[in-house]
């Protein structure tokens, strides 16, 4: 079969994400190295035992320095300073890109530094989960799942087209979008579910642990992730999830007021569009 | 094995919950004969079909004539003028149940219309979920589960030994509470969660459907409930879904205040809290 592949696929953060695509990109036999760069040598001995890596190094300048594609899966206010650490020892010619839940800030930061000297794409893979660390990676993780990639004007065709080329060899199914557009869209599809979640979660009393079901549990499930992967994302995309959350917060208000004036036609209509809406992205 | 047994179980309203208890008895060998009850004929088959009840009936007066144990699964809205319809044509030692997920309404009025006539106990099986209807029903459904029993000051204790002897028999995990404390219980841990639910997917664009991964996923899943079961329920427990409701709002203000100042030490600990909360309720 003949398949796209690059020699070096280096990981900057091997966690649930860095993790699962070093995995698969092991099992496609996409590449014959998988370097896992991180902070902790314990981590990334955790990633190498689950064989997610072929080696580890917590010396950012080394781990990249023979890659041909590099992929930084660190929490998003971390993602512009290393890539522009990344561009001072990758191979000229290395592709570079990150798998964080925000871009514009991060992506106009990258540019304004060092544009022009890398090739640099950027790119979000929706795929998270309430689960993280390596221990968690899945081969299958990106099988079937939308990648949104985000060129910019000063962006190279063939650079959008490789990394296009990448992320579609792990198996999953690339968006080209502008880095507000994307922003704007994952407020409201990602961003603030997750808030919400984290609120309902944190607003459920002590007294009535015990009491919850299948409801509560899925609501809330998210609320398990890492705050302090979260916290990051919701300050890089500040402006457009306080939008979403307000206009979340007028449809709440709407179901509010049906209930307090005990008006069931409109309550039921309210419940209707929720469920249309729900039954139409059915997964 | 000296397990409990009912000759006839009645079964009014044969859905998820309905299938599942009629599944359940039989399969554990709890008693001869399931009588499902329903309005139409064709969904009543449905669930002959799935052997989840052994005989069908349109007729409520002539489907609890017989029976030991009737447990009434419909809406919260016809419960109590259904239990005063079957107090017309039961056996006196009848003891009769059901599943709906509010109380204080329904048993005050059972109680005041037809209160010593007849035996019965109000429960609430907590096992609902977004699916519905007979082929939806699982054998465990309740395995494990807590079904809530609200005896009040007017029951004889052996109805509620009685019914909790039915509920455990049936694999469930019975608690007896308050019909008040269940119904503020309640509204927190599964009636507020259900309308963010259904909020959050009704705010959700339509230009973002295709942008949407697992929390959002988990986050609205219980929105694909129907309505017409949901809008009676938060009528019934309308003050305390409303009081559980602002509780709610205001802790969503306190994640809003948090981001729109970028203080970023608060908006981690209110994650953090979220996360403990999520974490101690791991189902």
């Amino acid at each position: 079969m003949n398949h796209p592949s690059w020699d070096t696929l280096a990981i900057v953060g091997v966690g649930l994400i860095g993790g699962s695509i070093g995995l698969a990109a092991r099992e496609r036999g996409l590449v014959n190295r998988v370097i896992g760069i991180g902070r902790r040598n314990s981590s990334l001995q955790v990633a190498r035992d689950a064989e997610v890596i072929t080696e580890t190094t917590t010396d950012l300048a080394r781990g990249v320095s023979t890659a041909n594609v590099i992929v930084v899966c660190t929490p998003v206010d971390l993602i512009a300073e290393q890539v522009c650490q990344i561009a001072q020892h990758c191979r000229p010619n290395a592709l570079i890109t990150d798998a964080g839940s925000t871009k514009a800030g991060l992506v106009r930061t990258i540019e304004s530094s060092i544009g022009g000297a890398i090739r640099f794409v950027g790119s979000h893979p929706l795929a998270g989960s309430h689960e993280s660390g390596p221990n968690a990676a899945r081969g299958d993780l990106l099988d079937g799942r939308t990648v949104i990639v985000t060129p910019t004007d000063n962006t190279a065709a063939q650079d959008t087209e490789e990394i296009t080329r990448f992320w579609t060899a792990l198996g999953a199914n690339v968006v080209r979008m502008d880095c507000d557009a994307h922003d704007e869209a994952l407020a409201a599809s990602s961003h603030v579910p997750h808030l919400v979640a984290a609120a309902l979660a944190s607003a459920t009393p002590e007294e009535v642990q015990d009491l919850v079901a299948g409801g509560w549990s899925d609501t809330t499930r998210i609320a398990g992730a890492k705050p302090e992967l979260w916290a990051p994302i919701f300050r890089q995309n500040r402006s457009h999830v306080l939008a979403a959350l307000s206009h979340f917060s007028t449809t709440l208000d709407a179901f509010r007021a049906a209930l307090d004036q005990d008006d069931v036609a409109e309550l039921q209509r309210l419940l209707e569009v929720g469920k249309q809406k729900r039954d139409a992205i059915n997964k």
